[in-house]
């Protein structure tokens, strides 16, 4: 089993303007037989450096259409140009730049790295087997500062939380979904369309928001706005890490503070962590 | 000589909208005697617990309407209130929460995190001299694909490298500006027309850019546009800390290359500083 | 399912003597119902701080012998006490403090961190199973200046990399290994034990080495001195992340260059995983 | 002004014993005319890649006999080959591989990584000016149990800290000394005996240890330990950037706990910096 990373930026030009994708490709190929583990025998393996090139030429002759379609490209490459490998899986991330605007317009050639979570994707496939697709974001910071809330939990003599109905519901998203065998969707429109559900299912209406009473029910949220409005999702993992915020005391200090004054408390640091499918769903 | 950084979030409410400021501050200070230092005697020590709280209850009471409004209320609060302070620096640095947008439409108290840039200020005063106010930008990553060469440089028998007139600039940014002793501008205002003509020095008109001949020219332009178009900017100090792409070299592997995929070189990693003021330069 | 994780010092003393464990605790609760994620019923749901508390109080009655009795303990603690938790995982780690030495002679209480490969260790549960425990050491990072090469590798049209016999072998190794269910061993004796193990697989004898003709063998030698010299190991996993090193071409310079000076490659950056049992292999 | 970081690794072999410095050096010049940064002419710059090449060769010519002598070797050879240049400043900093041994013998080729305290040192030479020396140590991390308080200091209405005799002091420690001008010690030797006055002056006697009064008095102390006993230091610089421990409350848990579980506080972060020369101090 080897795995490795390469990272670089494929440039793409229609007349004077310019387009760029800076990826990292991790590629992870398992051989039919592990005889250079065991043996040192290494007739089957494929280096690293091989690996790298092959990469660098699939971007160079088919450039980045989209992640999703250069993850599958790699793939199939491995799987049809090697017959010692018996499994293949490519993820590919992207460096979140942007075209730069000046006054609303937009510049021909230059660019800004804006990191409002990061778009990645896989591809994945086993000799004989299908070639399954899934995407995703992460790095996603958000908050809403009302409309949150945690009350009725279990409670014991260990119990020293105090029942909140109006806290900060603050957070690190990674989504990550499953396309199941398809490959030629709309993989870049879809996934602005998914982004949007995940803001919208987190924030809710922009005019009075949605009441959260857990982490546990946003997590869900996300997930049911996203099956029922994107039908080409079979399966989406959410996980949300949270910051607490802990209302700073101020009675010491002759104050009273009303929710104004907050401070984040980085441990213990919660995390909720679920997959919803369109059947049943798994909670692991 | 002691600092200490304190990091909360500042909610302040209008009817049912959310306004929310996420804050790191740095408070350092200088005593009149080091006898803590020298004999152990703590009674001239503000605890950094103290510090806290003192920068906690400002914030509850003035609210932050802009950063430096905020440093500058910090400076004030440890001069007028402790005689064994000597010197007093405050940096306040900001969270980038960006008010969330559903199909245009701004939420009232929904959030999300976009780094593209961090704003930082620092005012700074000693016992009977002026108080000084900075600002800046930092974390500021740009990048140009075109209008960008390296030529004419001075060689000798270590040279390797070849002459480029067609190359990527790619950079973060750090730049900090000096407003001198004057405190009431509208420091937010100014702020956004500095980061605007940032990003134009850099990237040149939207339809053809500008040549760069170096990363230290783009520097310089950055740094004059500032200052013929801010007059309220007294010295402007600007690092562009480079990232090198090399153009894969596809020979070996039977394919041309035109500037279509690069790779990120990692080292030697270059960095350009300089600082800029109205009537005389300073290269430092 | 939930997770978090906590950091604490639980301090010890023997007459004078100080003795001091900084540990990361990350526990991980699947409830026998997800009504809290479905339906936003609480209820069964034991708040993070709650896990928190009870970790602490755990450490504070029962110390922490090692880092293996902790996790067992905190296992052992939640099965009982919460008939709602249908699966527990806790994840102990150290922050390496080691007692300081003057003259070579120990100190009573003071302490330097010596972060060489970090301890770790796991036990986990599903109710009406076995508790399962697993230890390792992470963060371990080791070279080998020369016995070692990489030759006689699959080789096609995207093959760059030259067969190379005497190269540098540098990594930062990852190993877990299983102790099924048994939990009355010298936990902290055989770490020590696999520990020295694993420096002498990597290593070889200390006057002359042993070559190492891949990364995948080198990463099976450990596996295997561990299963025959270690009984109490059921299963180990190794996952060696590897740093390649370019002797740096100084013909351009004038200079033969003997593998003297060499120049660390960030990307590709490869890595090489595997799973050895006792009585069959997965190489997964 | 340009910088620029070069990481590279030296290997020498003395008979079948290897020897490994990795090192990272930091290049900074600055040039008697910034005609490429206000004009775009580009005939005095020397090229980052040009640096680099003249690293690697000086170290490929001369060996790294210590840190020191090599950051000396490289300021002389951009004074006495560049008239151009102005001002240079080298950073060596090393990676902290140390032999491996398997039970208690030394391996002739084989290395582990051992990061407690990094060792560091600059050169700095103005044209017309004496080559000055620094060396230090940073990212050292100690702890001391006991023997450590705060009390007696500075109170008002924003104190709540409370007085305490016995506390944790903990802390990652920064020194850096300076030699003059004097170049011909045997710094590899100084360098240990002042890592040893630290930790001595940190810690106290191995049997009792010392009161510490404050972190600032524990800087005081490593100072005139360093000074006193090191004759070749002219100047040192401290900076002790402090963790906080807290004793946690466990009243309402219904526990006693003296000083045995204890959790870090990450926030306010307390810093103390202070640098102490042969005739007089600075408190900067």
């Amino acid at each position: 089993y080897g795995k490795n990373t390469i990272k670089f930026l494929r440039l793409h030009k229609d007349g004077k303007k310019h387009f760029v994708k800076e990826v990292e490709v991790c590629a992870h190929l398992r051989l039919t037989s592990p005889q250079e583990y065991l043996e040192g025998n290494n007739s089957l393996v494929i280096p690293t450096d091989t690996i790298k090139n092959i990469v660098l030429v699939l971007a160079k002759k088919n450039g980045i259409s989209s992640l999703e379609q250069f993850a599958i490209d790699i793939c199939n490459h491995f799987m049809t140009t090697f017959c010692q490998v018996a499994y293949v899986k490519t993820y590919v991330q992207e460096v979140p730049w942007q075209r730069l605007h000046e006054d609303g317009v937009p510049h021909i050639h230059s660019f800004i790295c804006v990191p409002d979570g990061i778009r990645f994707c896989e591809a994945e496939q086993c000799r004989n087997g299908p070639l399954m697709v899934f995407a995703g974001i992460k790095d996603l910071k958000l908050m809403k500062t009302t409309q949150s809330g945690f009350e009725g939990f279990y409670k014991n003599e260990h119990t020293t939380l105090p029942e909140r109905h109006d806290r900060i519901l603050c957070g690190e998203l990674f989504c990550k979904w499953s396309y199941g065998e398809c490959k030629d969707f709309d993989f870049n429109c879809i996934w602005k369309k998914i982004r949007e559900c995940i803001l919208e299912a987190f924030a809710g209406p922009p005019d009075c928001g949605e009441y959260s009473p857990s982490y546990q029910k946003t997590v869900n949220r996300i997930q049911m706005l996203v099956l029922s409005r994107v039908s080409q999702v079979q399966v989406i993992e959410v996980v949300l890490n949270n910051t607490f915020y802990n209302v700073v005391d101020m009675k010491n200090l002759g104050l009273t503070n009303d929710k104004e004054v907050l401070v984040p408390v980085e441990a213990p640091y919660g995390s909720c962590a679920c997959t919803l499918g369109r059947k049943k769903f798994f909670e692991a």
